[in-house]
């Protein structure tokens, strides 16, 4: 779907658009036995949003299509997921900003434990303090020999994450992940997919195997893996496309990532939700687009814990009446795909939202579930539709055609 | 739309899939006199299933658009309509398990009957026996004169049905259909509608004069009619694309026909709809993708038969137990289009579907049928999004993006 017809109508406004995106916020029933994790939360706060706005859902990618967090959101934002899916390396290098150049190769680290027998026995290394990380990283960038003509970057993220950046001439992207996502197998070796990446892949193999040296009295963090090896590009920014001055209020980096591609202002990173509510407040007349991101939605599908997602959702529902008062032209809220606790992982199922504007055509929803919100007035849509019904509510947009 | 992405992330697993199709199952009220079909229907176990499951609407080509089976079975399996459309020749020819050689151009072939004027008195020759055919297929290729360097094929099919296939150098299938779709005219010239086809338009001509002369004598079946002139093309597998290991229940060639031209296996015909579910059960091992195909509701339909129709559907319903005893991991029931009684014959109506499994988020659909289903959480989407759906479901896809 092509959905630039939008670039030409935009107009810059005094109007403000907020998008809370709550990760993963789509939930399923637990094998029939409850209900999902929004109609078992005690939300009055969303219920009433709901009763107030217009409902759907919307399906991230393509029906039936499992997403990542890059492309979800960019699908949310108004670009087009396929065309502009990027590699994790890059989205993980913009969300500790660093500023990639066009010879820049980079990977998504994760810090891993391998067993005795060189196994991977925890993807995750058990998902190491950031301090360690940090540390780890330090280790590795003073240990390591580079190649004349090249340098190298090792830039930590949260808990057991980082980002790995070779920088030089002639490097290329098509390299496959050395993380098979499995444990009790060995990290893969980086294969070139083209001859044009043979160098490239000699080139990672060769860190690979000392950074595997500098790591090995280490633990639990003995080893990396990588994955989503990729070459920078250029996106034309909100602004460009949409006349949007856009604020994230993001604190996990890959968000923060995609938001500095589509070329928002990043706020500093705060501790926690309220807090961004906080700078939200602070900050709402300096810009026309908001994006606030909630993690742990996400954080609590992935672990499996049904009650502790219900737990953030309510949490975030007491927040709610704060965010009305600053009364916004189109309030928004979604999530940027489904992460089930009884999945624990994401998933494909589509994700409700609800808009509200004092122009939105109100329907008949009482509350804000993935099941109530099957018959709102936004029906089921792609989410790539959710940028251009805000701009229209937010009477952001001329008419097209005569 | 292109759905090609889900090739790129689908992988092969053990979990299974079965589409049951009946045929033309969507159906209209009779002049607002009774409800649908499927209201109308006594049907317990599709009820209960509905139920336990996620429902929807399927737009097979485009909304307000009436598909031919050829398309609407391609757009079930994932295979874009338009872009995959495909003359009934070569369907018919895969039908019958002819295998067209690169050479050939094949034609679907209704034998019917001719008044004194040579105006076309009955289309389908009153559906004639399957035993006449195979006798007048045999009297045509005795007697027809074939040009140097060219061979001709006459492959009987069911009732009145059969196949049309020229063999030879530089044939072309830019030819119009020589059935008007009307009585009281006579057959059309195919002509030729490009130059290219010129030479084809000349040969088929020729030998459509020649099986007039042979059949003069003959009552009902005096003359055939063409349609659907087509070259052989290739397709990607249901394999390639899906990882699906597939088996076709299908009992009419035209299904079997497209089956085979999405690589399915064909299980051999059986005589009914209870033998097509033995089928199912003792096959259910062997593969991951199961395709039964109803035809009477179509069949019925289109004789504007309602109670008739109704009568099949409720055959169906008793043997929906059976098929949930398998316990398979996606279970979707749905048409290939509507063929409403009332119209007697295809239509553009949406057809009502439903999608059981263990992951699916079950909406508050209480019966299965086309009023019911509007409220399901599965919304209104184009047909062509149902194997996305279902490998989603069906835990065989990856996610897309990091």
């Amino acid at each position: 779907m092509d959905n630039s017809v939008l670039d030409k109508l935009t107009v810059e406004t005094e109007s403000k658009i907020i998008f809370l995106i709550m990760d993963g916020l789509g939930g399923l029933q637990a094998n029939g036995k409850t209900g999902t994790e929004l109609e078992e939360g005690n939300i009055p706060n969303l219920d009433q949003l709901a009763k107030d706005s217009i409902c759907g859902l919307l399906d991230p990618i393509l029906p039936g299509v499992t997403p990542g967090s890059g492309p979800a959101h960019f699908a949310l934002f108004g670009y087009e997921p396929m065309k502009f899916n990027i590699g994790r390396g890059v989205l993980s290098a913009a969300g500790v900003e660093f500023n990639l150049t066009d010879r820049d190769l980079a990977a998504r680290v994760n810090f891993c434990t391998l067993d005795d027998n060189g196994n991977v026995a925890d993807r995750r290394a058990g998902r190491i303090a950031t301090e360690l990380n940090e540390k780890l990283c330090e280790k590795i960038k003073k240990n390591i020999n580079i190649p004349t003509g090249y340098e190298f970057f090792m830039q930590p993220e949260k808990e057991h994450r980082a980002v790995f950046v070779l920088r030089g001439a002639g490097l290329d992207d098509a390299l496959s992940d050395t993380d098979s996502q499995q444990t009790g197998v060995p990290p893969r070796d980086p294969k070139a997919m083209t001859e044009e990446a043979e160098k490239s892949a000699v080139l990672v193999k060769g860190l690979l195997a000392q950074i595997q040296e500098i790591l090995a009295d280490e633990h639990p963090a003995n080893m990396i893996l990588l994955r989503g090896f990729a070459k920078h590009r250029r996106y034309p920014s909100l602004y460009k496309r949409f006349k949007l001055r856009a604020l994230a209020i993001a604190n996990y980096p890959m968000y923060r990532g995609v938001s500095k591609l589509v070329g928002m202002e990043l706020n500093p990173v705060t501790p926690d939700v309220p807090t961004q509510i906080d700078a939200l407040e602070q900050r709402f007349d300096e810009f026309d687009f908001f994006f606030v991101h909630v993690k742990y939605t996400d954080s609590r599908g992935e672990d499996g814990d049904f009650a502790a997602k219900v737990k953030v959702i309510e949490e975030v529902d007491a927040l709610i009446p704060r965010i009305r008062k600053l009364d916004p032209d189109v309030f928004v809220i979604t999530g940027d795909h489904s992460t089930p606790a009884y999945l624990k992982n994401h998933s494909w199922h589509p994700v409700p939202v609800l808009l509200n504007a004092g122009t939105a055509r109100v329907d008949r929803v009482e509350k804000f579930d993935e099941i109530s919100c099957i018959n709102g007035g936004l029906g089921r849509q792609p989410s790539l539709n959710l940028m251009g019904l805000s701009l229209g509510h937010a009477l952001k947009m001329v008419k097209f055609g005569a």
